[in-house]
């Protein structure tokens, strides 16, 4: 039983806000449950050094948590003078992530920041951060094409992500802060809406887990993604 | 004529939000206008070195804006590894406010930490902090009082704060982003629901000031404030 | 009773050393009672980043302490890897002063930056800054007329500054240590030789301050900068 | 064809030299082809302060590239002043694997120290980290036994790990630099002696991959990490 | 001929002014010729940790410069976040000097901190920093000793230090920066009042130079050394 | 008697690996008994910025300690975000060691940077990171000849380093760990092939030292590094 009631393969009640802040090319509340993360996406007319004159642009994102998103108050960042290293591997996996689904020849010599900001954490913020970013992104390039500036997408297809793991010895989706905290294994899945896989992230917390586990976490994993892309087609529909 | 067809003495649309986020003992949003800003109150039952054994608490605060709640993407400060001159500036500004109208041996040793996160920027980030974080403020005491943690309150007054300026040759209340950018002389006043002042914070933009523009502009925060504190206080009865 | 027997209306003894050290173009000592700071100003024929190409110049400062400057040694903030909230705060004030009497476009792309470094530190830091850096300004700015570099100058007007405070109930002008570690209100006023008002800084250190307290500490000042920008006067003539 | 010639499912040279160095408590030079790494393990009779007091140890990792291991030099990283995403990506990840192979309570209030060093790097530098520094751990423990600090091995298990991705179409065993920086997909898995996962980080470079070729990929990695157990115990052997 | 018009073996004039400033235990102003710097000596009743404990007293110092001590202006350390090479190299070589000559065990559990702060740099900085460190150090001694704190001084001797050089081929001494910036050896020393080598750091600027150099400079680094001491006991003697 | 048994006038045992690792232009492991550093060569076809297009090429050097290269772990310098002030003398000095044998601008608009990485540490890292050096810049130099970027060598001499010092009342070459941490003075030199001093460095660790021992102590320096040369040369004969 999970503390939740949730069923094993049950999303929490996921719920995206477009047009969330006014000043961004993109912005997105993103919502899983508890967790709400502000996705909002910059489009800058400039690409970093190591690109510069390479004809191609960029996608890039950055992640951050308010100091008391969670339940207790965390540095801020800002203040102690660096990121942590969860903090810069969970920014890493949301532009490699994006990146996956951009063709970025055609996004031309510019750049795109993508900022996650957690407001409210109850586990899975990178991988609802992710599932908001894209729709950010989709914005942010639909503006592009509406102004003139693209011609073509450079976008090529949706991206989605869910943690899935092992709770009390059974295999259940989506695992919030409880979940997450208890659980032997916990692994992080990204997908692009035809179904291939862009990143797996397994960490065993406690026992190792088999291929027979893993096995069954991807299915779970597939299931949940095809549910979110869903979401984000009709969050795109309203 | 003000950018927003406002009278000269006029507020914008203000609105506080108690319990926006779940985990803080204090959470507030507060909105003017399109300027929305967290403030989160976090009680802390430790004090900082400087008060180790002197049998009194501490209130203090940290200011920040997501990248992407300004017009053009700001750098992210804990990715610069510092925060700027402005937010130091503004973090010191609402603790010596919030600290006017506590009594920090009431509050025992125990600190409460306020975070004040700009979600959208649009002027007057710094006195919406004050006026919000008064407010989270407030209901982390309250809390502290409900659990027995404290016998009495440590909270004086209430505390707001507004901007005032002068703008194409006219004392107006409450700036905006536009008016802010565009105006000769801009203040900041903090003062207590008694009416007395906290802080004042006037700067010549342009041309500097004299004693008379002065006298009007301290008139047309004491009214703002006044109207401010009223709604803290309708908030409070929601 | 002042611990220093001034009366309420009067400054410290203040001196102002032109041509302090030899390498700067301007560099100014000033001493207001056991206040000193070393003032110095340098030309930079360059400008910032973001004003490069607007065909203005840019005048900005810099302030630091030396470590024992001050009753107790104070950290280095060399060693310490960051410039305080409050050196950062104080230098923004510097800056803006002066900037209020320059003509930006007149200056040309060049830079002047101020330093302003405490020897010896008796209360009034800031205030004495201001008015030694104008000297040293002005001097760094007679050098470019004179060698041609400009053929009209960009200095508007005197600036100067003074600290006033509420002490054991009584408004007085010029704050020592002493005093400005026990007032109640403690404001840092700067005015232009022409009398207008550039910044007002007050801050209610304990009770709260009224506008009749704030009226009375306006004219101290008003007072008080129209003496120092008479000192001003007397040190240029010499 | 791979470029080293190297048939799909082959490892390279694998060679551990033990007592490497002469002070550390553990040292082992591992070399997987050209890539080689300095692991040592240091023994230190306290704990972090999050676990001071509660009756268990550590096991921590840190990382770092000799500049000029690569191909062309890369930035030291303490004349930058900070650690790259990447490194506090890998340092996490080596110390999460050693720890699953630890039982912290036996471990006692002490914490040991991993230290990954790239002399020389050819590919799979975090892979062959993680198997060196398991062999480091060992000899830092067994020193422990010997000289009767513990009286019961906290080492659970052998940890080992591997790189395996997908090349011109074919899955292969741990890849060097030139089939790294070309593959589609580049996964790192983390198992145990008793053949759990406790780590398993797959990217898609390229083309997103399938529920198949992951299935192939873990089985590959499975059959290296099998040898690279065998490997660690013959040097033990030794 | 030396830019000066000095013969050879010529110090510049050099000037201590004791009780410069006055917060701190030991304060003087240090001029060998346009070179100035203030030394300070702060008294503190700690030692640093890796002294905790141990039964003895620390020397330690910090130095800076102005940013316009010198000819054009340089960054501020404070505000670039860190101390250069230069820097530390010459506090650890001051704070070196000056424990030579004290016996820390008698000075008890007590830091005393040297700060030397350029104010107009003519060359020769660090040299002028160690001569008038001493003496700072000596007055915050001497306080200890006449409040009681110490009952015997554990100061066992003078230090002071010169710079000699080849300019132009001939051996000279304490250069200023037009010889220090064009000599082809440098050297600082550092001697007792005694007449004992402390520190001798001999760069090569420009060609190697020999044995018999060496021992010229060495044998006018003597003489000046002994000039210096006398100095520093006239000051004594004010 | 020194603790290793050797002779006054003995260099440890001495060991040149050139070609150590494949990616580096000069790649070679010193060995001074216990002691061993990776001393790399990088060129790199640019300079730093105060010679742009100044005619001249470069050299440079970065020092670094493996954490464990200790006989107690020494924090990471890349991890606490500074290196220390010993450090950057170390990297200073044994940039300029390596400049006074080079034609920069022979060199040309090019940089050489020399990494200098200890393995192992058993007293004399600076010295035996000098001696190792000047090999890998010879044969980054060679290789600039050998493809035809260079049409003349500009390394004029051999370089070489040692440390002498006094313990326990006599002169001795070489000190290792053991002896530098118990001797009285302690001094470094650097001599070109031609037997000319580039640098001198000595410090009286307890008392002060006299000219005669200087010149004992030179002495040996001499003989030490004619040894030390001509290793070098049966390194390059090889």
């Amino acid at each position: 039983m999970r503390p939740s009631l949730r069923s094993a393969d049950a999303l929490r009640p996921v719920r995206f806000t477009r047009h969330f802040t006014r000043h961004a090319e993109g912005s997105v509340l993103v919502c899983f449950g508890d967790t709400q993360v502000i996705c909002t996406a910059s489009v800058e007319e400039n690409v970093p050094g190591f690109l510069k004159g390479k004809g191609q642009g960029w996608v890039t994102a950055e992640y951050g948590m308010l100091p008391r998103s969670t339940g207790s108050r965390m540095k801020r960042e800002a203040a102690s003078g660096k990121q942590s290293g969860r903090t810069q591997e969970i920014q890493r996996l949301i532009g490699r992530s994006l990146r996956a689904v951009v063709d970025l020849k055609k996004l031309g010599e510019r750049q795109i920041v993508i900022d996650c900001d957690v407001i409210q954490a109850d586990g899975g913020t990178r991988t609802a951060s992710i599932c908001g970013a894209w729709l950010a992104l989709h914005d942010a390039i639909a503006g592009l094409l509406a102004r003139g500036a693209l011609s073509e997408s450079p976008l090529l297809d949706h991206v989605a992500a869910v943690s899935v793991g092992v709770y009390q010895g059974q295999p259940v989706l989506d695992l919030d802060y409880p979940e997450d905290s208890a659980c032997d294994t916990d692994m992080n899945v990204v997908m692009t809406g035809a179904g291939g896989f862009v990143e797996i992230q397994g960490t065993a917390e406690g026992a190792p887990f088999s291929r027979e586990e893993m096995a069954q976490l991807l299915a779970l994993a597939e299931q949940g993604i095809t549910e979110l892309v869903a979401l984000q087609k009709a969050a795109l529909a309203d």
